[in-house]
């Protein structure tokens, strides 16, 4: 028997045309030519997918399982989704769900390399992880550096580079990132801190392997990829390529609503290796809901496949006074990134990120949305 | 003066909200940050993105041109793209709707290594081309190239793979691509047609890169690849890499709404080396309506920055009875393709591709949608 991929779409149809527009996600996202055309039995019966189920979900939308066959995604990266969504993302009638894989799915996706508990290596358990970011653009070296040891010094988890610095003639990788990371080893040895600071990787897989090379010179073992720009299968790669180097994914060209948040970070990005994966929280400057956000974090943490899990990193306009309400939501597995909020702080930087990373680890934290799954 | 790029989104929003909301894009899309944190004068004179205009188009929605400055993007492909839309794919409000570049935009990033002209070479001018798709996946090799076979014996101008066909262990790359090029390249030599066979690129860049190579080694010099799946750094890559080869986009993953599709295909694509952009036709399997497919050919085959155009290869259920329509609607300069329409014809497969071929030699083309930005 063939083995199956269930994906799940919310489809907008009528109860007269929901069959068919099933069997034409089915056909769609396997062999897109009409059944009657093809002769072959074995293509007929474990190529073409397979509608699973149809349920009525109320107000003109209807959840539609299909059966995708795994043989269809070679077990490659780009072609995985290809065959979950391809085609039918340009359908504006249907949603890209949720998704269930079989066990050799997880054996060769793999998943995060170091995952929440590698992440966790050495920190107080039971409470949130903590991350500043440096911003802007468009700055000197000299003056990003700066701002990191400022950063550095009030011993967050995490300093991440803006995902908008990539190569530019004002910054370039080479000359910022060891800057930047030397800034926060010195911080971190002057403070007996462990401070880690994640540099985003940017442009073709060659280009993304000489960052991390150089990451590594440098002592860095944590980036930043953005994998809708990057590309699903080098994306992969480099993290297959990197099996002890810790991957955080940025939200960029995610869109907003045509794939499920909660499959795309806490399922996809997951399963391709993803430690931690950062989207924008509810109440900031985008339109995801709380329910939403607890769903992504859900996905990224609970056991799944037997691969590690991944830390949820809600972002996107959070500020201080969020905290409590934050490690309320998500419990002690989950990175606080404040990017923004810290650096109006201007001169009294370290000291209002000292506050931030203070308040987080006085905070003592609930069980997070995986732990329903864990039970 | 700082050079800047004018992107232009559609935003749903009221007029009293319009402004900050513009604003915000502008932020969001550049420094994303607060302004009031930014004590860097030429940050904020030179790399903040500035409102340029507000339009109000009726029915709540807002045209808003922003100005971004070209050094954020680092002329680098994948660094455009999060720089015109990255984080702001996230807001549900917003779509984007167009672009334009200065000069030194299009000297970096080049455009099509052919383009139409190169497609054309050798062809009668004054009609449409024509292409045909080998599927289902699944079916083995030797069934495949039987298929190749008996579409080139009828000489259309391209013979696609399915975009399904990636590498997987039914048909791999490497048994599939040489055997398919070696039934087209004997039937063109026994008929003394000139039909190309653009193999389906997938996978990393590496895997890409090798892809190309074989392509190459069996005298092929056009392939399909999609730039969503690829990534858009990968996809520039390899065109910049292979000048003299061509290089058709496929859609899959492009989404239906949140990036207006003439601006993908006709103009990003474009910009980043397509020779032809394969998109998803009016009156088929999926949304568009005939004005977003024409203004689609329209930017693909426009003067555009001095580099060379695109042609348009509107697919997705197409069938012969629509090709005088689809010439009406294109004229000359454009593909059709048509995929399942021909493979139901089954033994007589041969016979309806040359009634198709025929069918489009026969036709004389009106002047098409670029030809109105010609004049």
């Amino acid at each position: 028997m063939t083995s199956r991929i269930t994906a799940t779409y919310h489809v907008t149809a009528s109860a007269a045309t929901i069959e068919a527009r099933a069997q034409g996600i089915a056909v769609e996202q396997s062999v897109e030519m009409p059944l009657a055309a093809i002769d072959d039995e074995r293509v007929l019966r474990d190529i073409v997918g397979q509608v699973q189920s149809i349920t009525d979900l109320g107000n003109g939308v209807f959840e539609v399982n299909i059966g995708l066959a795994v043989e269809t995604t070679g077990l490659e990266a780009g072609q995985l989704i290809n065959m979950l969504y391809g085609n039918t993302s340009i359908q504006d009638d249907t949603v890209l769900w949720d998704a269930t894989f079989p066990d050799e799915v997880f054996a060769a996706f793999k998943g995060p390399n170091v995952g929440i508990e590698g992440l966790r290596e050495g920190k107080a358990p039971g409470r949130a992880l903590t991350c500043a970011a440096i911003k802007p653009q468009g700055l000197p070296v000299p003056r990003l550096a700066d701002l990191a040891r400022r950063f550095a010094e009030a011993g967050p988890d995490f300093i991440k580079d803006d995902h908008g610095h990539a190569d530019q003639a004002f910054s370039p990788y080479a000359e910022r990132v060891p800057a930047i990371a030397r800034a926060v080893r010195e911080a971190n040895a002057r403070a007996g801190t462990s401070t880690r600071y994640l540099p985003s990787l940017n442009g073709n897989l060659d280009q993304i392997r000489a960052q991390i090379r150089l990451g590594h010179e440098e002592g860095l073992n944590t980036f930043m990829i953005a994998p809708m720009i990057a590309g699903f299968s080098n994306f992969h790669t480099v993290v297959r390529e990197n099996p002890t180097t810790a991957f955080f994914t940025h939200p960029t060209m995610t869109g907003a609503s045509r794939i499920a948040p909660a499959l795309l970070h806490g399922k996809l990005f997951r399963l391709l290796g993803a430690d931690a994966v950062i989207y924008t929280n509810h109440g900031g400057r985008f339109g995801f809901t709380r329910e939403t956000c607890r769903e992504i974090a859900r996905y990224a943490t609970m056991p799944w496949g037997g691969i590690k899990g991944a830390l949820p990193v809600p972002a996107g306009g959070m500020t201080q006074d969020r905290v409590p309400e934050m490690v309320e939501c998500y419990g002690a597995d989950v990175v606080l990134l404040i990017g923004g909020g810290l650096l109006l702080a201007r001169e009294r930087l370290t000291e209002e990120t000292r506050a931030f990373v203070e308040a987080v680890a006085a905070l003592p934290a609930p069980p997070g949305p995986g732990a329903e799954a864990r039970a």
